[in-house]
């Protein structure tokens, strides 16, 4: 069994419309949204990476899912898997507290597990919010909706690249590789207005592909339009393959949402000064779930990896057409 | 750091009153119990268990601790890694979805990570309960209370006692080990007029002593009371060292519960035909957290392990005294 069909035994069994098919990023029950995801040492973060950006990573790729649902953390469990090193532990929990700190996330509760010696780490978080008004899924959009991102993208991703070269190295890409902000703001001020919405969390092409998907649309993204940092342009630059790079690169954080053609979120919604908010593509009714222009709205073809389908995080199959 | 600090620093951070003060077996946030608990390969089940046995007992675990806050299990969000073995995968998720459509348990989300070849597999269930009318802390014992225990001890410690010394070996203990049954509906029936209540999951005395410790009590326990299934004793006999190792054994999900002295679970409160309720100690004013007696009530001294004390499973520190 491989893991689509893994996901797909289980979307079988997920009935319940909590689940909402387990093709979103969280769980609606009772007014909450609640999501779990975990991270494994050398497959999410680096064995070198410091402990307390671990710790802060995990709490901010879970609030990441709730920003996606215009959600407002509330409490969260943490499931930790001790392997003997104290200072690491100490580290760790260092950032789970100050991420929780800073997003007003309670601990309130989860369990710590001893591993066999040598086994790589395995973290995960159960972070609940209170739902909105609107609780936008990935699956609502319809063809003409305007797609829209708010953050920037690549810096990750660029981030860990540096890394890959030198892991001592320092400075904006790697703290945001590290560091990464959810965007909890803008979500929920983009969330009552969003058909769609969901957290780019593997790739935009990838992520886009799956809310297309899950729309029953067709997707086009415009290259040109995908917003990229000041830093990530002076490491890697604006043009085509830097765009490609950023648009699967993954581990970013932004939001993707789809509005009704006629409605303007960055004229309509009150958001923080940050992120910015741009509009980088269309849906449109047709069985290819994704296209590219670039270059001055030429076609691009599909790159082989859309993003990272295997780096896990979230029930999220691609076969998720009803 | 070692792990009580761990747990310590974890305490410190977690001020929420539904985290009450992780010295609980589960959340209580917004009418909802919450619980989770992960299991590790090697620590919490073996390589060689049946992977089906593996998904059930993942849910009852957790169950447990929803059974011991009197909780109607409501949805659950499942963390899975993939370590790559098909067969072990959908084995694995044949034992959630029994245990879940067994227990009224909705699969509402969760995750898939990919681990790096080798790694030992840590599976996590986030179980999500409804609270009944009361929901039983530890801590909430008085002195002049009475223990009470639903359920049997030594049945799973003594199953896997079994199947290491022959993995092929099959049986009733070596069943009970693989699955475990939650006492969900004793937990409901209970918890309205427990005082504390708590699952024992690490062992008896250990788990005893944490109720008591957290109630600001001492506690005596006869071990002459203590139940033994039919199983064990043909297994095992009856006599007090069998009676210290199924009190000492752990992985059992009995329910510990602590009553006002006039009151009679077993006179007041209508039970199922299983689990059998036996008052099996007392709880007194004192500093010593524990007492044992056994073979006719003279004093027993305590062992040098009281049950499973790293094994882990939810955030269970011993100083938890206020």
């Amino acid at each position: 069994m491989r893991e689509a069909e893994v996901i797909e035994r289980l979307r079988r069994i997920a009935t319940h419309p909590a689940a909402r098919g387990l093709a979103d990023d969280a769980a609606l029950l009772d007014g909450l949204v609640i999501t779990h995801d975990s991270i494994a040492e050398g497959v999410h973060f680096l064995p070198e990476d410091p402990p307390a950006s671990v710790g802060w990573k995990l709490v901010a790729v879970n609030l990441s899912d709730l920003a996606a649902k215009g959600a407002e953390p509330a409490a969260a469990l943490l499931s930790l898997t001790l392997a003997g090193d104290g200072a690491w532990d100490s580290g760790f929990i260092d950032g789970i507290d100050a991420a929780c700190e800073s997003y007003g996330l309670a601990l309130i509760g989860g369990d710590t597990i001893a591993l066999t010696p040598g086994a790589p780490r395995v973290l995960g978080l159960t972070a609940i919010g209170r739902a909105g008004a609107n609780t936008p899924a990935r699956g609502g959009a319809r063809p003409g909706d305007k797609l829209w991102l708010a953050g920037t993208l690549g810096d990750s991703a660029a981030g860990l690249a540096i890394l890959l070269e030198d892991p001592k190295a320092t400075g904006v890409l790697v703290d945001i590789y590290r560091r990464p902000v959810p965007l909890l703001e803008a979500g929920q001020a983009l969330a009552p207005y969003a058909t769609a919405m969901m957290d780019v969390s593997d790739g935009l092409l990838l992520d886009t592909m799956r809310l297309a998907v899950a729309s029953g649309c067709s997707a086009t993204i415009d290259l040109d339009r995908v917003p990229l940092s000041r830093a990530f342009i002076a490491e890697r630059g604006a043009g085509l393959p830097a765009r490609m790079f950023a648009a699967t690169g993954g581990d970013d954080y932004a939001l993707l949402a789809a509005f009704p053609p006629e409605f303007d979120p960055a004229l309509s919604v009150s958001l923080p000064s940050k992120p910015n908010l741009v509009c980088i593509g269309t849906l449109a009714a047709g069985d290819a779930p994704l296209y590219l222009v670039g270059g001055g709205g030429r076609p691009v073809p599909l790159p082989e990896h859309l993003g990272h389908e295997h780096r896990g995080i979230a029930f999220a199959p691609m076969a998720d057409r009803p």
